[in-house]
């Protein structure tokens, strides 16, 4: 499958993030990260820059699981309530 | 309501986590952001401790998008369904 190279802005800094995903998609991706680090960064002013990505990526992560959570939870009451 | 403090270490450095959650879901997301750096870091030995925190944060935020587009087609589904 052919992939997709984006150079995207996070947190003032370049990256070249590369995937199967359309580069539309990558580049909301990288948006949504840009917020979270700004988001910790303005709770959190003394944080360093890899304390910072790093909280967010927890921040993110815990997002993630909650919604898989969820989601495991959804596909579960469809499946019980297949005749 | 009341907010729970959790020790974790990811990537060999300590983290303070704060949350709503219990204790065990937040070492849950500790060790998936453990992971992810640590894969990070296997397919790009040379990268910064920065980057690669940020890189990991864009791939959990990859995974976190794409669930979350399912899960949304999934509840549209489900209200179509709805008599």
């Amino acid at each position: 499958m052919a992939k997709n190279k984006c150079n995207v802005e996070i947190f003032g800094q370049q990256y070249s993030i590369v995937g199967q995903e359309s580069l539309s998609y990558m580049r909301q991706v990288a948006s949504h990260v840009d917020e979270m680090m700004r988001q910790v960064a303005d709770n959190n002013p003394r944080l360093d820059t890899t304390r910072l990505a790093v909280l967010s990526a927890v921040n993110i992560a815990s997002d993630y699981l909650k919604l898989k959570r969820e989601y495991d939870e959804i596909l579960h009451l469809m499946e019980d309530e297949q005749p």
